[in-house]
């Protein structure tokens, strides 16, 4: 890592506009090579990628940052920490300090925010209630070391079909009544539609998250139907399933957000299309179903 | 149907108690005869069922009464009616009249209330809000005709993983914001543990439906993973899956709620089992993990 890059790079020095303000999760490309996925990032005029930690364990963090630096990106965000919910104290120590590595990786990579999947419930207990207490107290633990290096968690409320098994925060009313229950400015919400967009409380919750400087990130992908074999993998393009983008990234505007608009799509048909083609496809549909919107 | 069926017999006299308070949903056992169906019932010492008008289509109405009188046993609910998220003029003024077909046969069976699973999205316009407009306009216009005939409404939130195609109300607190918008006592909610124990608001949600004298039927399955190929179908016998219900039954309990405990079990497993070895199961479950807590 190169000593130009200033850890206090203030959030309006690195907002894009247009298709720059469009950003590429690693793992809607995890079947590409690094480098075909920056380069197919760069050639739609796309301005930032969302990177895993698995890319830092493969191409270590400082060779990371150099390859994204030199193809002229920003990282949006850096997924994922969490899994917060264990219940023995060996596991939920080694569970803070895995994410403190993670959040050292953030501000390593330039990413204002690391984004937590908090974990899910123990089939031993089925003590969800309990699973989110311990959650809410990782979170208040971690968020001065965040912010001591100028990171902010972004939690991400889960599809309640993930509650048992990935995470037991799935609604954005929950995740802030996490965030302010750890007393920090740190710790936020990412938005993802794919998540929360059956919300009936949508609006209200998303005018709260930025009411209380809180909507880190707002990550879009459509619900698609049938559901997948792996559920998880049910993610589509903008525009091939149910939801509404107009009228979500309206309600992400109306709130104030401009940060970085992510685009993470888990899904098989779209692993096996050739990177350059998916990420064609994906700026077209953030065309014209995103962008007039935010 | 005889005419020694008050149908304006009041909640509390039909109540059971123990494992006379159980009751077998239909569809549980949907593989079965209709006759062995309330043959295994009645043989664990169960007080009710809950019926679906593809009996009152196979058997016909009376017919269907008898038969359950004859068994000694209480129709808990009928499902279902609802499917009012269409736009079209025709196809609302259809299910308009459709739900009233439900209301009078509910009332028919002596059954105090009609479940209502309200509909999915138009994959055309991607208006959930607008879908859920009409599902609240609807439901309203059936209050009145549903409390004529001495029976009520019950809402059933769906799992927000069935959004898009079959339910447009996915937790307890949006079914009662319908149900109060109603302006009248006969809309409520069925709270099934399948659809809503992820709800961070949980026990929040059970209290306001019961204060408010909407917490119409309490509903038992667990949440079994991995989902099925057919997520309709991934319901458990209860002890399965990651479900609480100690908890979430001490919450209807605290509540007030003193109403049948309905069973109603998707599972190609289930289905599979012979009807008497099924109940059997279900009842011992009951004994458990629920009726203690009840």
């Amino acid at each position: 890592m190169t000593t130009s890059h200033s850890l206090a790079t203030a959030p309006s020095e690195r907002l894009g506009t247009g298709t720059q303000r469009l950003s590429l999760n690693r793992w809607t490309f995890r079947t590409t090579p690094l480098q075909e996925f920056l380069d197919a990032t760069t050639a739609q005029g796309i301005g930032a990628v969302g990177l895993w930690r698995q890319d830092v364990a493969e191409v270590g963090l400082d060779a990371l940052r150099r390859r994204v630096d030199d193809a002229g990106l920003r990282v949006s965000t850096l997924c994922r920490g969490g899994f917060l919910t264990a219940s023995a104290e060996a596991d939920r120590a080694a569970a803070l300090e895995d994410n403190r590595r993670a959040i050292d990786e953030t501000a390593a990579l330039g990413a204002p925010s690391l984004v937590l999947v908090v974990g899910g419930v123990d089939q031993a207990d089925k003590d969800i209630v309990g699973a989110r207490s311990r959650v809410t107290e990782a979170v208040a633990t971690l968020a001065p070391y965040a912010a001591e290096r100028g990171v902010t968690l972004s939690i991400e409320p889960l599809h309640p079909m993930f509650a048992a098994d990935r995470a037991v925060v799935s609604t954005i009313d929950q995740a802030l009544d996490i965030a302010e229950a750890s007393g920090s400015p740190a710790v936020g919400v990412v938005v993802d539609t794919y998540h929360v967009w059956w919300d009936p409380y949508l609006e209200r919750a998303i005018q709260r998250a930025a009411a209380t400087d809180r909507l880190f990130s707002y990550q879009v992908c459509d619900w698609n139907l049938p559901l997948a074999a792996e559920p998880l993998h049910s993610r589509g393009y903008m525009g091939d399933g149910f939801i509404d983008f107009p009228s979500i990234t309206r309600m992400i505007k109306d709130a104030g957000y401009t940060g970085d608009i992510e685009v993470e799509i888990f899904n098989e048909d779209v692993w096996a299309t050739p990177a350059a083609e998916s990420a064609r496809i994906i700026a077209e549909r953030y065309a014209q179903l995103v962008l007039p919107h935010a």
